[in-house]
């Protein structure tokens, strides 16, 4: 697909098809290949007109009689597949079909969008949209596109693929305010043929693209997506999202509390996650983001350094930083006396750095703290505070010398250097004329969105070094088991110690005796449980009787739930009789299968946790230890698994491994599995045992 | 304060004392001056130059023989007081001082200060800064400022008050790109004199202002600040705030829990929650907000229709609208069945709505969509997604004409309506001249911070409604107790049983009989606390037995708490015995005194969650029963208290009305009361017990 996307970007010759006076559309694709200089030919065809835009038209393609690389399609919706038709009879391999009224309307649509599919499949061609408006190669000055494009098209390292028309005339005009330079902008439409992914992998592949910039409705093809993703990432170049909307996660999870819990945005950000897609959210946050992980690449750390004119907004970034999980860490004691000869002696050396307000005398003095503070070795990235100016001074000459040198500086300096500007104002055009004169870099527009893109880089350039394939789990036999069919625990629990997870012991008991001989065995106090496959939720029954200290509590509680489980239809069912442990931590750890993303692990901490706080983290499986610890440092509760208080602190490594041995054996079970939930999972300093689990079928 | 600075603020004449070509902030003010076009006259001042700014200066202000209002001082720091006795001999009354170098370098700094604070009370004198950049009036085109103003000036009703010099060019600009008229701006500098609180008491009364927008470093005069906020409610003035930084909460707090969960930026947000003030956490949110506050007034409820031309659009508004808490409710079947009639086929009638691409071909269909949703009863406010042109067509006519009947239809809305652009880009020449032509209104800079203005004006709308002026509590007698000292349990026990306030029965027991008569009388299972003054956290020492089911454990438990008191220093102690209780839901209450604010509650669930989840909600006292329904509203737990998963649902009305008057209590044991804390205080259903208590006295 690469090959023919090569060559659906890159035509030498356009023919507007369906081009009419009339339409917004038509004006606005033959002015924008007029206005951003296409260098290749406009055709315009319209069977009934004879000049259209003020200029000549053809009656159809095949009377344009000259070659066509590229048909753009703005024909009625039923009209389109005959346009296919004479183009592909004509050689025509490439079209952007703007038409609506197909899948997007229904059924009636969704045929007419599926012949024309099969008509391109059949004869070779690639079909953009339907229901796009086109695409933008903005290095390569080719502007097949319905809407306005703002001039100037600022040809540069992001590449934008939108799931919708209306929001790229504001991506364009924002990244244009930013001055931030795109490689190709494509509006999907129906994704009919070519798909986000599709495009995607062509950036993945574009030398002039370095950073990929997404706006997803839904992620149409997660496997595939999951396969450019992680190919970006080995190539270097970020994938930067807004992904909006909810869809619902299929309801058969509702078996488990797991499925409550699983929201299916937390699912996308699971995925995100693990193929190193960078979540933003907002329209402003993926430019910004996406101009700084081009402009700057990766950030190494976490520490930065702030040198900035202004004591207040030293402490916005200061507040910010800790927000985005930034440090800024004492300046080392050689920065600090080198800093001490620098700013004026009512200035306080600090990180961050305030050189006060004098830079209105002395204009050197915040680059040449610039140049200090980026030496420091104790950080991993400059933060500068610098607006480039709106205005042209009378005589520009001192402007832009000092940006030239502030320039220099930045481009000598060991460590990255973001600058931040203090607002989100446009970038003017003097503003750019500064930073094309002197090389002065990219500004991240505004203290707000600035810190959230340092955040962003920060966490891309850690994400990425953590991306990994992920081999295909082998998939063990299954054990037997009927549609729909729900485990009762001490099945679920023998296949978890099966596999090498470890459980509480407990001894099944058809009458009162057994219960009391395990109860002996085990030492009071047990606990006795309701055991019938097609249970759920055992409390809900009462069947779960805890702290049992005698023999006669233990047969009473027996023949108890026993009656209970009759009442419900379960005549031939036992108890079970575990001993009962005090103290430790409870958690919760749960699997279910999300139609897209395949099984997903949630980790929490159980019992009134799980059910009031929802204090949950979601990954994809499998997950490794790390990536379990990782989770679990992200609860709200993580304070009691690390010794809160004096209680004792859980061994997190054990821990991790039986969490993520856990998601092992969910992988292997393989597609019949609807469910698996451990829950409570006890940790007490390094004993880590099931002590119920429910596990689901399909 | 008030007259004074409206003297200080309207000069008549200015003069620029210590001006001098070789000071930017000289220059600056002299030009702002002049290209802002103060209508007055202009006086330079320097002893050793003739020409300055290429006019003629005078030597001192005694050399300017004509009447000044105003001297704007750059001198340096120790000829500043100098200045003041040569005006004050001259009649002039008002100064602006720039010079830095005061209370903000040190002790020798704040003395010079000092100095020139008496002085000018002495003399009557009214003086903004020191370290300040002035201000600017401009509505009055009156600009003594140090700091470049960049052209246009817009008048307008946003009065921002600055406690940082560097950040007033930002907000100048950023209001400008948003096309934000501002009444007065002022740099505070050190407050030595007029304050923060004074320049907001003056835009209270100001009718050109209509909102104020403060930037806050720290809150200087909290009793003030409380006082003028009130004043701003009652006039219908909303204060938005931008406060950053943390400053520590003293630490004698440690003693109760709830001194660990005061944060002090929570104290703040508790401050300005009492007080009617918007809190905003970026410089662009602070404009934004303030702007669609001048602008929309209040949105007296929740539900929002939105009309939009984009899918996209529609749904990044519907993930932030429900992130603001704000309900996009479905249209009435009227409103669907017109606008089914005004929007193409294949668009969807819903709310958002997207009225779809084709206002490239129809560019009245988003106006008509736009007259049909304000018309739709179940709304409160409308939000219109448009934006303002950004280059002039080559004949605009047509622009200004859709814009035109745009406006037309939002003033004759029944409902408010927002209009939001889709990215915070600048508002061009051309929009803002589309503005002032066709009085379109206020646009919203982006869906991001326009979604987050819009949730600000519907929350400060609630908000001033429940504003209420707090009569200073009626002290009771404080009970006899020596500094610093913490009673023990059964002490403060009595204290909150005396006030109406429910606790646990208890007895206490000074040997094993006294004991288990007790818990005989109670019945079993029973607790057993240490019961001495100077006790803190009493399980610390093994000092609370729970669950005692017999006389044994009983007098078992008598003794070795006996034990363990004696061990600490407690000979003659004795122990408390009351009934357990079982079940019901344990919250924490605690009061501590904050030294800016006074004594403040904090709500939350006790036992583990307040330790590890810190799941509190915080009020500044008194409180309304119907505030802490709120507060406890917040909490995360909060479906705890309602009932989930089965539980007994707790009476929130007799909970409240309890927590209420805990607070109530505190505030009239007057400020020797240093912390109060009931932990937990049980509630099962309608009956509310505190089960423990501790108060510490200062």
């Amino acid at each position: 697909m690469t090959r023919s996307l090569r060559e659906l970007f890159r035509p030498s010759s356009i023919a507007l098809v369906g081009a009419t006076d009339k339409s917004g559309w038509s004006l606005s694709a033959f002015q924008n290949l007029r206005d951003h200089e296409f260098a290749g030919k406009v055709y315009l065809v319209n069977p009934r007109t004879e000049v259209v835009h003020g200029e000549t038209a053809h009656r159809s393609l095949s009377g344009i009689g000259e070659p066509v690389d590229l048909a753009f399609v703005m024909v009625p919706t039923t009209a389109v597949l005959s346009v296919l038709r004479e183009g592909a009879g004509l050689g025509i391999r490439n079209y952007v079909v703007l038409t609506a009224g197909f899948g997007e309307t229904g059924p009636a649509g969704k045929r007419l969008e599926d012949e024309i599919v099969a008509f391109a499949v059949e004869h070779g061609l690639t079909v953009l949209g339907p229901n796009g408006n086109g695409y933008i190669n903005a290095a390569g000055r080719t502007t097949p596109y319905g809407l306005p494009i703002p001039a100037p098209l600022l040809p540069g390292p992001v590449g934008v693929v939108l799931q919708s028309g209306a929001l790229a005339s504001s991506v364009l005009s924002f990244a244009q305010a930013r001055n931030v330079g795109l490689s190709l902008l494509t509006s999907m439409g129906n994704e009919a043929m070519v798909s986000v992914t599709d495009v995607m992998s062509y950036l993945v592949d574009d030398p002039g693209t370095r950073v990929i910039a997404l706006f997803l409705e839904s992620v149409r093809h997660p496997a595939e997506f999951a396969r450019v993703c992680l190919r970006a990432a080995r190539a270097g170049k970020p994938v930067v999202a807004l992904k909006i909307g909810t869809s619902a996660l299929a309801s058969h999870t509702a078996q488990a509390h797991t499925g409550a819990l699983v929201g299916d945005d937390r699912v996308i950000d699971a995925a995100f996650r693990r193929f190193g897609v960078l979540r933003v959210h907002s329209l402003e946050d993926l430019i910004i983001t996406a101009g700084l992980l081009a402009s700057v690449g990766r950030i190494d750390g976490r520490r930065l350094g702030v040198v900035t004119p202004s004591g207040g907004a030293s402490e916005i970034i200061a507040d910010r930083a800790e927000q985005e999980g930034l440090e800024l860490p004492a300046f080392a004691p050689d920065t600090v006396a080198r800093l001490t000869g620098i700013v004026p002696g009512f200035a306080t050396v600090q990180n961050p750095l305030d050189v006060t307000g004098y830079v209105v005398v002395d204009r050197t003095l915040l680059g040449r703290a610039l140049e200090v503070v980026a030496e420091d070795p104790g950080i991993d990235a400059v933060l500068l505070l610098n607006d480039l100016p709106r205005v042209a001074p009378a005589d520009p000459s001192v402007t832009l010398q000092i940006a030239g040198a502030t320039a220099e500086r930045i481009r000598r300096s060991r460590v990255p250097v973001v600058v931040v500007s203090n607002v989100l104002t446009d970038i003017t055009e003097f503003g750019r004329h500064v930073q094309a004169q002197t090389g002065f870099p990219y500004v991240a527009g505004g203290i707000e969105h600035g810190m959230t893109a340092i955040g962003n880089v920060v966490r891309w350039s850690e994400a990425v070094r953590q991306v990994r394939d992920v081999a295909p789990a082998a998939v063990v036999e299954p054990p037997a088991a009927g549609p729909g069919e729900v485990w009762a625990e001490h099945r679920a629990a023998g296949l978890l110690a099966g596999h090498g997870i470890p459980v509480v012991p407990a001894e099944l008991a058809a009458g009162e005796a057994e219960a009391v001989a395990a109860a002996e065995r085990f030492g009071y106090p047990v606990v006795l449980k309701a055991a019938a496959d097609g249970l759920g939720h055992k409390s809900d029954i009462g069947g779960v009787r805890l702290g049992l200290t005698g023999p006669d509590e233990v047969r009473a509680a027996h023949r108890e739930v026993l009656a209970a489980l009759r009442d419900r239809g379960h005549p031939d069912a036992a108890t079970l009789v575990q001993p009962q442990r005090r103290g430790g931590v409870e958690l919760l750890v749960g699997v279910v299968r999300d139609p897209a993303w395949g099984p997903a692990m949630a980790i929490g901490l159980g019992g009134v946790w799980v059910e009031a706080l929802r204090d949950t983290a979601l990954r994809l499986l499998p997950v490794t230890p790390d990536d379990v610890r990782a989770a679990l440092a992200e609860l709200r509760g993580y304070g009691l698994l690390t010794g809160a208080r004096g209680a004792e602190p859980a061994d997190l490594g054990r821990l991790s491994e039986v969490i993520a041995r856990i998601g092992e054996l969910a992988v292997e079970l393989g597609p019949r599995l609807t469910a698996l939930e451990v829950n409570p999972l006890l940790v007490t300093g390094s004993r880590v045992e099931a002590l119920d689990a429910l596990i689901t079928w399909s």
